[in-house]
């Protein structure tokens, strides 16, 4: 019985991978999924040709090629055979449905129960304005520079094999250029073995507390807090203890008194623009709550992401600079300061965690991308990005300003917020009888992306707010989005 | 008593921020560190300015902020003083030796025992050449093309938002073009929902492993295998059962075996071009552990890092392509085929897993480069990569026959090696009388870095080897670099 190749073969003309080997392909899949059997024999090159409309020639080449593979054999004057010593498989159906195969359904894996939780649907169609969560303008990003001193640094062949390679622990250089930078612009006192490159703020997160934590462990944390590291605790298997945020920051009694009574791995802290509230630890919070750092040997993850955009004042000095006994493990993002599209942050820590981070990291992700590490350390040595960062935290303060202003006047009491110190958002409470589900449905009609709330009352009790990022918006998005939230409001 | 300021406040006229900041934030370390207690009065601006040397107005600056952050206060006709609301602190010694920070130090962390396993150093000078271990040639990266699609999609204001975010399962046009290529080139039949993209294969092996595993969990690994790949499930707190490798691939009929006796959570495999030996699976053996995988429903990692470069016939088709039932999660490597100086790769496999591993990725590094992703689409999409896979792979076979030649004319019976069919490197075993290390070290003398083989001899027995990466070396660094090695053979 000859298979109806015409139908179980389907090749693709104007695909980058050759016929002959598509014709191989397929008929190595039909071996095995059963429906060429070992022994079995293959219609001739010139039949087989005449079947699926092909030159000779390409068959005689798909042939070679399973010869070659040992999936046929041909014996002289009598024709060529599927191999003989394949195991038996039970043949499935001919039906040449599309996308019948491995993957159409789920295997049967087993999964941590804690992973199930829902991920944002990604959507295709790009609506009009996006209120964000507070992300830097992609604007104002030197790409130019940081794409020049690329170039330049790949015009070097002796670097050639170390950029597309490199270290663990990030580029040589980039360590260098964030010591000096930190040292200088925090008041911290490294050398560049404190530093891990990271990519992002949320690796760092992520290796530490893999570092630190084990399943049950306890974690304190604000509430609310940064949901994703909420999620990255709760994943490794910690539980969290919540701690309350007002006006002067997390509640460090609160933290004496949990410390008293019970055995506490790990504080997650963001003290200088809280994630979501943007609320600022007071100095006196900050000093008892190092002593308690001391007293308890404590570890820390401080997770400061925008200290660079600080307005009323300089920024508040990271609990890293002050004397913690190495317990602080300071994280912070580099992306988030410069709106590249590269996601690039790092960690500080003592040289031993550093290197049990590198460790991890590598065996996580190997490295980041030397090329770009390098690339911003040339920014950093050249000025760049100092230039860069004082440019636009003028911006995003008058932005800021502009925000604050046009929601008080068109929102009026339907809104409360707070206008921020410091960092690219505010924090916005809405009026209980507008449920932000609500509103963002309504909004995204107008062509308005923004957050229904859900990310922000994760584990803590729904405050029906979010948080208007302002820096990636100029004076006239800026009046629009709020344009588009009044008429949300009104329910027009 | 006054303090001696002088040397305990060092300021960086040339450093990104200013000075006023630099005094004010060297102050709060002062109090921190309890140099400066509660109460204290401090130098009048003028009398600060005299001591260092400084202008009156930097201090005033200085002191302003301080004042804002609640650090000082200043009594009418008195003077300014510590803010008084401040913990006591005990006072450290006051001498002004360099580094003395918090981090000087290792914190007490507790470490996971399987982390402490020495990191190469970091050598900053660069040597003249490079033994690699399979890497692609830089030279031949498709760069131009890559930062041209870039641009472009920068142009488009609508972009903006959404390639400094972006989907944590990768941008969607990515999956999409991969779709078509893995359908196209590997007889794979699956859907864009099928692929994460990660940042490289170790990105992949990871979350799938992580997802797979729990401590004490068996897996099964060649013997040798890629040694980060062990790692990466020890550092899980997995077991290794490891299974030899011959001139077929891993020995199948043992794994029959092993699953017949003891329970086995998961198997890795590198079918195509084993790593370290390249030795390629044999069909039959691929037909029997397909059987296996489905009769006992076990999950496979199947990591096939350089299928497109294959050169003695068509590559072998993955695992991956064959009827399993959903178990083969397959892994891919996208920098490892083109050469560019960005990490990323793919997973493949069933929806619902990738959906779980995508959340895992999000925890760990919330997402990819966007932007590098969707440009990377774009040269799938007008057939950049098409064509340089097709010039690179005619290029690394030439250079493959070039090393192999050149190896057995000058090296004769000091080193043994079977011509790989494909992938980037080969593997070379030297004479047990030239161990490895000699080799290395009296190559680096000489300008050439090499490894000292022993990554290649993780958990298994030394076998005094080493793959030789032939792609990224043209044909007179092929001869300098097989001369030194002979110098190196010959002790000279």
């Amino acid at each position: 019985m000859l298979l109806p190749f015409d139908t179980l073969v389907h090749l693709d003309r104007s695909a980058g991978t050759p016929v002959y080997q598509q014709l191989a392909n397929r008929l190595i899949a039909l071996i095995l999924e059963g429906a060429l059997k070992p022994g079995m024999p293959l219609p001739a090159s010139r039949e087989m040709a005449t079947l699926l409309n092909l030159h000779r020639k390409t068959v005689i080449a798909a042939y070679d090629e399973l010869q070659q593979q040992d999936w046929i054999y041909t014996v002289e004057r009598k024709g060529i055979f599927i191999a003989e010593n394949l195991p038996e498989i039970k043949p499935r159906s001919f039906k040449a449905a599309a996308r019948t195969g491995a993957y159409a359904e789920n295997a049967s894996f087993p999964y941590y129960e804690a992973m199930h939780i829902a991920l944002p649907l990604y959507v295709k169609q790009t609506p009009k304005y996006t209120i964000d969560d507070g992300f830097p303008d992609p604007r104002l990003a030197p790409m130019d520079e940081l794409l020049k001193a690329s170039r330049e640094l790949m015009r070097i062949p002796e670097n050639r094999y170390g950029l597309i390679s490199g270290a663990s622990e990030g580029a040589w250089a980039l360590r260098e250029a964030l010591t000096t930078h930190l040292n200088n612009s925090r008041g911290l006192n490294i050398h560049s073995q404190n530093i891990l490159i990271t990519r992002g703020g949320q690796m760092g997160i992520h290796l530490a507390a893999s570092l630190l934590l084990k399943p049950g462990d306890k974690v304190i944390v604000a509430a609310p807090n940064y949901h994703l590291a909420d999620l990255c605790f709760q994943q490794l298997g910690a539980h969290l203890v919540r701690v309350p945020v007002d006006a002067e920051g997390i509640d460090v009694d609160r933290i004496a008194s949990i410390l008293e009574k019970q055995d506490i791995r790990l504080l997650y802290i963001i003290p200088h623009h809280h994630q979501p509230t943007t609320v600022t630890l007071s100095a006196e919070r900050r000093m008892k709550l190092l002593t308690l750092i001391r007293q308890y040997k404590l570890p820390v993850i401080e997770d400061d992401y925008d200290y660079e955009f600080h307005y009323s004042g300089g920024p508040l000095l990271p609990l890293a600079s002050a004397p913690h006994q190495g317990q602080v493990i300071y994280i912070g993002s580099i992306n988030k300061s410069l709106a590249l599209p590269f996601r690039s942050g790092y960690m500080v820590a003592p040289p031993d965690f550093i290197a049990q981070c590198t460790y991890l990291r590598r065996m996580i992700d190997l490295r980041g991308d030397t090329l770009m590490e390098a690339s911003l350390a040339k920014l950093f040595e050249n000025g760049t990005i100092q230039r860069h960062l004082k440019k636009s935290s003028k911006l995003y303060e008058h932005r800021r300003d502009v925000l604050c202003d046009t929601l008080s006047k068109q929102l009026g009491s339907a809104v409360q917020f707070t206008s921020p110190q410091g960092g690219m958002a505010v924090w916005a409470q809405f009026d209980p009888s507008i449920p932000l589900v609500t509103l963002a449905r309504r909004a995204g009609e107008m062509g308005l992306r923004m957050s229904d709330g859900s990310s922000y009352k994760y584990g803590v009790k729904d405050q029906n707010a979010l948080r208007i990022g302002y820096a990636a918006l100029n004076d006239e998005e800026i009046r629009a989005v709020v344009g588009i939230l009044r008429k949300s409001v009104e329910g027009k």
